[in-house]
């Protein structure tokens, strides 16, 4: 047997933990700001800018800078490729957990 | 709202794309040989070798080398902790994944 496992079918854009974090919660929130991903992802300023500079020139994400009052603020939303790219992550992890399960070796 | 998103516990040891591979599938083979592995991850030798290092010495496989016949084989099996942070692991992207599909995103 030497079909290809689905974790052949991640993609690091996407899969790599702070980039997948980024993006599920943008799944939920549609337009986040930086320090909100930052507080929920539990990361530094300076990881957080890099990989959103990832996504964005990847193409998924658009990052939005603006004022409230006379606060700069950042925002960041999903792209439609970035939407999709999460779909296509998701559906690999789910077929990849179902595997485990069946294995017994899941919860 | 500023609770922890679930990719905040997402450990990089063993969520990259090769690691978590590897360990998916020894929970469903228990022993696999490097080539098995290297195929079923279409992953080259040097990038398999790599992950397989860092993997030993977080403790989260065993490496064993051999020989079947003359030829020289490599086996590979996942240590009890290899078993539970994959657990954990998988835990935490089922968490990642209810969210995203409770926010409608999900397929």
């Amino acid at each position: 047997m030497s079909d290809h496992h689905p974790a052949s079918g991640l993609d690091d854009a996407v899969h790599q933990r702070v980039r997948l974090g980024v993006l599920a919660i943008l799944a939920e929130v549609r337009d986040a700001d930086f320090a909100y991903l930052r507080d929920a992802l539990q990361v530094t300023d300076g990881n957080l800018s890099r990989h959103l500079q990832t996504l964005e020139q990847s193409g998924h994400v658009a990052v939005r800078k603006g004022f409230e009052g006379r606060r700069p603020r950042t925002w960041i939303a999903a792209t439609d490729a970035g939407r999709q790219a999460l779909e296509t992550e998701l559906g690999a992890l789910r077929t990849l957990i179902d595997r485990v399960d069946r294995a017994g070796a899941g919860g």
